[in-house]
């Protein structure tokens, strides 16, 4: 079972405490809006038809986004969010 | 008795509990805003006449749409959404 | 006497309950924003001079469209409602 | 003395109650906007100068307004509002 | 000493209630956005380099515009208005 | 040191009062948005690659700016203000 | 590890208090809203791609940005702020 993601939108997967201490991320727990790690899962059509934005994301890329951006859903007793292009702030390499 | 949404309106039907067990989805019930699942009924023209629009959704696809989006109706004693393309989220495949 | 709308007007005719119970239709009575039905009676000129909205809406169409929307006024007896195009959500067939 | 509106705006002056009634119109005392009849006394230059909207409207037109659009001016003991085009709703003939 | 607007702005300077009174102006004092009667003083780039808006108003113009509009100046004992062309409703001739 | 502005700012230094006086303005102290006086310091380059912009305002220019618009920054013991140009309402000659 | 910033964002680096006394700014205390000064670390592909702001700014150009602008992010160890170009308001030399 897939999600499509439609428009300018992408899917990604939330990545665990233990994973973001691996790849050496610590989130600040400041006032401010609190930026998450996730991984996208998959990219809308509006992303991938655009010159100036397939280039900038990828399937399985880490990236940084919004804490209160986009929709949670539960596939399959996974759980991914569903945001726009535009709330992811960087990806991470 | 046909509804034929007009502009860049989606009509759906919401799809029921015993059927979101069986394809599988939970909806969680956290504080965030809900999305649901449903079935698309029939789409408005600026979506069928639009290049980029017109291969992203198609009658019968399963959805996922912000809960508090669109108008309830109710035909001949079923209760359909009509809905802005963009308020739905991904296609479940 | 005659109402010609402006703009991308709508002049409607708001149907009253036994027309809705002959033509099937019943609104819920929910928390959420109401539609209601209607007939169109004028169609504003930006509509019909543009191609592709000219074609999404006929005058005598019975329509379906946000309860709060537009604005009534009573013309030799009759009242009637005049909203945007955009504020009908379908048609009805 | 004349006044003449800047950009799309109309000049209306406001028919009194006695001419509303001759004219058959009457305007509901509900709780939405109500909205009002004039008669066309000046037409800004955007308006005439554009195609699409040099035909929706003349002086001398009567007209419907929402009540609470545009600015009251009183110029020789006559009083006058100045409104924007958008906010006339329909012409009545 | 001069003032010279930029873009689309506009200086002017209001009449007083004497010169109202000779112009045969009198402004209501209703609770509605009340407007005032002024002289134009000088004229933006952005308003004299528009083939549209350039014939709209000239220097010496007598103009009503929305009260609230625009930040007031005193330059030599001299008190003037500086407002978007926006803000001028209509000229009175 | 310098400050070179991004995009459509400017960097201005506020004239004192002792200045003002010379110049022969006097700003109101009403309860109205209070405009002030400055210097121009350095200009963006999207003004001064702008055809109609760059010739509105120079270096050296005095101008009339909104009071509350810009962000202060002190360098070398110097106070300069950085604002946008449409917060720049006329210039003084 | 590395933050490639999306669209036209910009990854900053806050310089601290020492740095600013060495580079002569001192930033000052008011209520109004106060400004930061920052190092430039990377730059995202829609400021590089776009003739007019590839030239605004450069990595390792010293900036002065809205205080309350943006998002902090730790990556092993190291605190920076991802923001938009529109949110940099000027370049120290």
């Amino acid at each position: 079972m897939n999600l499509k993601p439609l428009g300018d939108r992408v899917v990604i997967k939330i990545l665990e405490a233990e994973e973001k201490t691996k790849s050496g991320i610590v989130l600040p727990s400041s006032a401010k809006e609190q930026p998450q790690m996730a991984e996208v899962v998959a990219i809308g059509p509006d992303i991938l038809n655009d010159e100036k934005k397939k280039d900038q994301i990828k399937v399985n890329d880490k990236v940084i986004f919004s804490k209160y951006a986009g929709t949670e859903v539960k596939i399959d007793g996974e759980e991914f969010t569903i945001l726009k292009l535009n709330d992811i702030l960087a990806v991470v390499e």
